[in-house]
């Protein structure tokens, strides 16, 4: 049910994808098996009309009265996202941001695989987090080669954000996963997606204000 | 500048406006005083067309050929994002993501604050993080009245984070952050926001897919 035409996807919908993926996920997870337009775009907070359009426009038809395929459209997805692939990341720094990163359980039902660890600070040198050592900075760039590693997640505190983003992208990296709270230039082949805590916040607030007296 | 009537901003618009808010607060830091809807534009990833109708929806009008005052537009989007409040905010969780929260130093600077701190641990209650000292869960209650608390973090483990939010709730919060992989039901009249690394993650593969052989 793939088609061969989501070049054609819009930004808007390609923006999208990955909350349709993250809901679809936690659908299946709850052992639905099908779902309707109506409760993805209540989940998603999108209109049912808008769920039957972006789907719509990577091929995947619901059935009238009945609904989508939970599991077919996860694996449609994850195609396009190309979460079939294996992506090997490594991450830079770390405090406990990069250690609970370093934790986290889903990188591999998502088809990245944690292949090294960095930190300058020798006492965390040489420990193994998850089944990966703490490699030093020192060997970042051949690592990164050694193990061919194709995205660099930025753990490091603001000021040293951008010095460790143009070691990454010498070293040939293809993206860059940035949490420090700063703007990151990158060249344009490389790509780059911040994290920015703000974002949910004042997304919450915004609703909250107009509510709590 | 601020116009009364952005209770008709559309609902797109409004997901837009804390990326209009993070980016602007940026730009700001980069010390630019003026910033062109196609800047703004090239930095959210939509249209210039796009920035100025959002803009003008809540009644910031850019002056042709100049630009939008930048700092005009931090405080006007700061207002209709509720972030001129003050929040009280506790988190409950302090491992490793807790704490890394804990010692987010964007908090103060958007309004909230951080007003207690929750774990379970007694290795790790009594603590001081940040100024803010580790409470045990079983004060969750009696602490959210005392301290006045509307927003409650969750960063703890995905299996106890319904008991958690369902505890919060309870004791009378407005809106939940939640850390935790997994979804959690919530009354209508509480808002929640959840965080999930796997949004980030797809985005970076739905590029990177194109792009490395």
């Amino acid at each position: 049910m793939l088609n061969s035409k989501h070049g054609s996807i819009s930004r808007a919908t390609v923006d999208r994808l990955p909350l349709y993926f993250r809901t679809l996920r936690l659908i299946r997870s709850e052992g639905s098996e099908i779902v309707s337009s109506e409760e993805l775009g209540r989940r998603i907070g999108v209109t049912p009309e808008q769920i039957r359009k972006d789907l719509a426009s990577f091929g995947a038809f619901g059935k009238k009265g009945v609904g989508y395929h939970v599991a077919e459209l996860v694996n449609n997805i994850s195609q396009i996202l190309g979460l079939d692939r294996k992506w090997n990341i490594a991450i830079i720094g770390v405090g406990h941001l990069g250690w609970a990163l370093a934790n986290y359980r889903n990188f591999a039902s998502l088809g990245f695989h944690l292949a090294a660890l960095f930190d300058q600070n020798p006492a965390i040198v040489g420990q193994l987090i998850n089944g990966v050592d703490v490699l030093s900075v020192a060997d970042l760039e051949t690592t990164i080669t050694s193990r061919n590693i194709q995205i660099g997640v930025i753990a490091v505190p603001a000021g040293e954000a951008q010095a460790v983003a143009d070691r990454l992208v010498a070293a040939g990296v293809h993206g860059i996963w940035n949490f420090a709270p700063v703007r990151i230039r990158v060249p344009d082949d490389v790509q780059i997606v911040s994290e920015d805590l703000s974002v949910g916040l004042s997304t919450l607030s915004y609703h909250l204000r107009r509510q709590v007296p």
